[in-house]
């Protein structure tokens, strides 16, 4: 940058450009905006980054976000303790929870294996699925990892360690597009998907 | 948003799906991106905003962004103080330094007169920058304001509150298209605009 911004102005600019999907100008846009913005809305944005680093942390048995020992699905007696669905990121849960035809609890695997970016099944919530599964009650398992190739190959693995334990493993049904991405699925989409889930 | 969600989360959600071309997606996608950051970074952005509502103001010369009493550009002594550039906005200002062409001074409105939004020449720097022209040793003040109907209307008014002093008063040249707006004209544009610019 020249010498006509200010070194302060040129920092916000160039940290907000490293957020997904924003290049240079919408940086400055919003950069500009956030200057003219009343100080205390702009000074509650920053304030409110601090607090999801400070206050949000991973439930205990789950995975989900949480700002306590245990996420709010987790801690909610009125969920079905039967039934399991496993997936890979929190926007995968966002966007189920979203349809409202589920009402079991969740394990979140905070990824999926993906031998080419060296991610392993050691990087993810594995161990600690299996480890819930053989000691809990489930019924049933819902492998609802995205239906890619490395979303399918994740839920292939799980399937495998869980194979002996006395539990029904199922995945979402395939109205779901292959290679497309779970948190863009339209609510009828996933709606369906989770109605027509097979035996895996 | 529904319980799956924590309140940090969904804070930082709604206040960033407020900023200029974020939508509801967006502000989830950059959400989560921040979760994921390692701490530092995502804090710095934090300190970031903090730092242009706590450190930058108004140059008390030309009211271009500033960190001290003075703009760089007004405390810059090779920059030619005989000529005077009135911008509406510091956007404008940095598309015209990016030219590399111009070497004189800016003045910056803060915005243009536009009735119908109820924004009259009281809400501008407009009375500033008259003083600033009367008492000041210009030869040439070259109007900048977009070249639509409000940034001509404001050029017209402050080019007629100027009229009786000694100072040539030009704008630029219509290489723009009329209906566009300054902060997204390349340099080419913006320089032939600069160069061709014409007496008002």
């Amino acid at each position: 940058m020249g010498s006509e911004i200010t070194p302060a102005v040129a920092r916000l600019i160039s940290l907000l450009e490293k957020l997904p999907g924003i290049g240079r100008k919408s940086a400055e846009r919003i950069a500009y905006h956030l200057l003219r913005l009343p100080k205390e809305e702009a000074l509650a944005l920053a304030e409110a980054i601090r607090s999801v680093k400070e206050d949000v942390r991973y439930c205990r048995v789950c995975y989900n976000l949480a700002e306590e020992d245990l996420c709010s699905i987790c801690a909610d007696p009125s969920r079905d303790s039967r039934i399991l669905c496993v997936v890979e990121q929190h926007r995968d849960l966002m966007a189920i929870e979203q349809t409202g035809v589920y009402r079991g609890l969740y394990h979140v695997l905070l990824g999926r294996i993906a031998p080419l970016e060296g991610v392993g099944p050691e990087h993810l919530t594995i161990d600690a699925l299996v480890r819930r599964v053989r000691e809990g009650n489930f019924q049933e398992i819902i492998m609802a990892t995205n239906p890619t190739v490395e979303g399918d190959g994740t839920a292939l693995y799980i399937a495998e360690l869980l194979k002996d334990l006395p539990v029904r493993i199922t995945r979402l049904a395939r109205g779901l597009t292959t290679g497309s991405v779970i948190e863009y699925a339209n609510k009828e989409m996933l709606t369906d998907a989770l109605k027509g889930r097979q035996s895996l």
